[in-house]
């Protein structure tokens, strides 16, 4: 048989020891802060059964989805004239995490407490051109809470967020709009159905400028009522209350079109609550109102989130909303929800970059027990065990080879205390310990775990 | 458009809350005894190639690779008279963890410091007809010594079952046997070829009997001597030290063939060898030399583990071996290496039946907060707050409900605590924690968090 050259498909990853140290601390990290919530984890199968997968993401995601060939004879009963792909295959991979836990919840409701908090850390696969920073898997880090229509939702995941990445030693801004604000502005504007256009000029007023953002929005059909608005809602400053005090204003009929925006009105109320018990409970990331934000347009309801990190250009590492009809697709309607997602690739890039991983991810073993001989390493297995049950992170070399070859070994694996024993140490009845950093060399007597523990430290 | 009822594929799962607690539970024990013996995790991706997967798992595990339908237009350019499937399938989904094992350590051998302690957890898939206790879609746990010959890795993998099972209360026994021996009976049975048949023969004595297994035997093929030197087998009784005193007699020449095996009493010594080490160092479990275990034996090369639960009838829950030439498929010969593999659906099923998963995995939120009003609400946050960053789980109720329907919320999530704060709570700065099981009340300042803290153990 020829050799092959071992490789992996395009777009996916090995995880080496050292990432792996890193991506999970990440991700006890976030699970930690989620457990103190009272979120629990749930996970579904990395297989649905492409009814439950396709329509949903749009036409681009349906040819993104990793389809499975069916089991068994494929083709065995296949019509040639009709198309192949939906006849051989079944089943797909899981594309995000959204569509299988409206699955779970419709199809186990009855089991369910709601409000239903659940978590859920799993990879996804899509079928994307890959590029730097961007994989055909990847994991997605999902938290949200179902059967809720209350803010307090919201506030529990702005604190979440301010957790995780004030313990991860990175500094966020939290940014909050409210899709119903949105919807209004587009009201007062005359062109309910022109949102996303309204919401991308707002974006744009710092880069092209005034002038152009009125221009584009000629373009994209506006009448010039409708543009008057746009400005005014362009020339919006000063404080969160003064923005909110004049919105409340343009909603009420104030605007150039005289337009009401009963759901404007509404949003500027969800906005004013969240930022209220913001306040109330206190975090510790700086959070503002950013009207700009449009992240899920066609998905989000409520309230919409973005996360950047402050110190480090990457976009957005975290990021979600409330939606109100998640579960409508699969039957169960009127289910309230709100959530949000963790980008665990993005934010393993700022730890790098920000040099914040903690040194102890580096040192996998503690200590590494040298073997001279047979003798030797019978009487160090028994302490070597005792360790281990204290929890205590140790090897022993397995073989008796040169010392030099051993030293290596507790240097490439940046292992920090090595001990080494020969036959006075065995008459002796102890063990000695020599910490590689400092040079600091002890002998404790080999039942003295409490003594060895304490160097170790 | 129609409203589905949702369903998943075949012979895959959802995991729930309650089991999912379950089964990390099982993977964070396997995980921090893997830790303090030095071993590191690793991931590989779902997706491998064909090419890496196919051959590997012979004809039948081929049938039962699930593949990968090609992304883009995978029949644009098929030759419909060549068979379909290799032309439109490139990729495959992970069968075990053992071949990604071997495919990483050779595609990163100069990145990696030998011998090499991995571990890794991580689900596979296999296209196997469901059934009860078999899955599509299942975890397996893997952890290999890779690089050393030395048979004190064979230690400390028994040292870690031990361990392990120590601590999820299961008690179990460990079988262990050794392929050198088994090919040595063969060899002095005069059929090499027949290790396989002499093995099975010898696991059937107990329920078949002697003359029985000698006829399966002559059925086989084997000759009179060998026939003999099978019963010499069957017949060896006694300590542990008894049968190898009488096997390195019958390996020396002493069998009714007369054929010396030299790989034999290697087997032999490499028994012995493993035997006295698990002495010295002294391990719970019962360890027993089973001469009729026979797992993976095209593939085993040295020591062979199983373990089997001693209070449930359920087969093997873990079991191992040594190989030499894993990782010369891919090109890298003459890599000895050690591992054990952890059936964590079956050590679930243990758990289960022997009601042994700790009663606090029943909870995962410690107290709930009522909510009485708004007031209320943001009296009882910034405490909530508090408790959470000390690591106490709390939920505070969304909204202003019924109390009736706050403490069924906390009845069906078995929450333990509830408190319930009123305006006389307010003006006195104090909370009011009810323990639901034992029914004691208490109020306390809210800033004394050490003793609500206290309370709440």
């Amino acid at each position: 048989m020829a050799i092959q050259k071992p490789s992996i498909p395009k777009g996916t990853r090995d995880f080496g020891q050292k990432e792996m140290a890193r991506r999970n601390y990440i991700f006890d990290t976030i699970r930690s802060v989620f457990r103190t919530y009272g979120y629990q984890e749930i996970q579904t199968p990395a297989q649905e059964n492409l009814s439950t997968l396709l329509g949903k993401y749009g036409e681009e995601g349906d040819k993104l989805l990793f389809r499975i060939l069916n089991s068994g004879d494929a083709f065995g009963s296949v019509d040639f004239d009709r198309p192949l792909t939906p006849q051989v295959c079944e089943k797909g991979l899981r594309y995000d995490l959204t569509v299988p836990f409206a699955r779970y919840v419709v199809q186990h409701q009855s089991e369910i407490s709601f409000p239903f908090k659940r978590f859920q850390i799993q990879p996804v696969w899509r079928a994307d051109r890959p590029q730097k920073g961007r994989y055909r898997e990847f994991y997605q880090c999902d938290v949200d809470v179902i059967g809720s229509r209350s803010q307090v939702n919201e506030l529990e995941l702005v604190q979440m967020v301010d957790r995780v990445f004030g313990l991860l030693g990175v500094r966020v801004g939290i940014h909050i709009n409210n899709r119903k604000v949105l919807t209004g502005f587009a009201e007062i504007a005359g062109a309910p159905d022109k949102v996303v256009d309204i919401t991308v000029a707002i974006d744009k007023l710092d880069k092209i400028g005034l002038e152009k953002v009125k221009e584009e929005m000629a373009d994209k059909g506006l009448q010039a009522d409708g543009i008057s608005v746009i400005e005014q809602i362009l020339s919006l400053s000063g404080s969160f209350g003064e923005k909110l005090a004049a919105m409340r204003g343009l909603f009420n009929g104030g605007s150039a079109s005289g337009i009401v925006s009963e759901t404007g009105q509404k949003g500027l109320d969800e906005l004013e609550e969240l930022f209220g018990l913001i306040d109330a409970v206190g975090v510790s990331a700086p959070v503002e109102m950013d009207l700009s934000l449009a992240r899920g347009l066609n998905y989000y309801t409520g309230a919409i989130f973005e996360v950047k990190a402050l110190d480090w250009e990457i976009g957005s590492i975290c990021g979600g909303g409330r939606y109100d009809n998640l579960t409508g697709i699969f039957g169960l309607p009127d289910l309230s929800g709100v959530g949000i997602s963790f980008g665990a690739d993005r934010i393993y890039d700022v730890l790098v970059g920000l040099d914040l991983f903690p040194a102890s991810l580096e040192t996998a073993t503690t200590l590494l027990f040298a073997v001279m001989g047979a003798d030797e390493l019978r009487y160090t297995l028994p302490v070597a065990k005792a360790l281990r049950e204290a929890g205590v992170a140790v090897e022993v070399y397995p073989e008796a080879a040169k010392l030099k070859k051993q030293f290596d070994y507790a240097d490439r694996k940046s292992i920090g205390f090595i001990s080494i024993n020969g036959s006075s140490e065995i008459e002796a009845g102890t063990v000695n310990i020599k910490n590689l950093r400092s040079g600091e060399q002890k002998a404790f007597p080999a039942s003295d775990l409490d003594a060895i523990l304490a160097f170790l430290k």
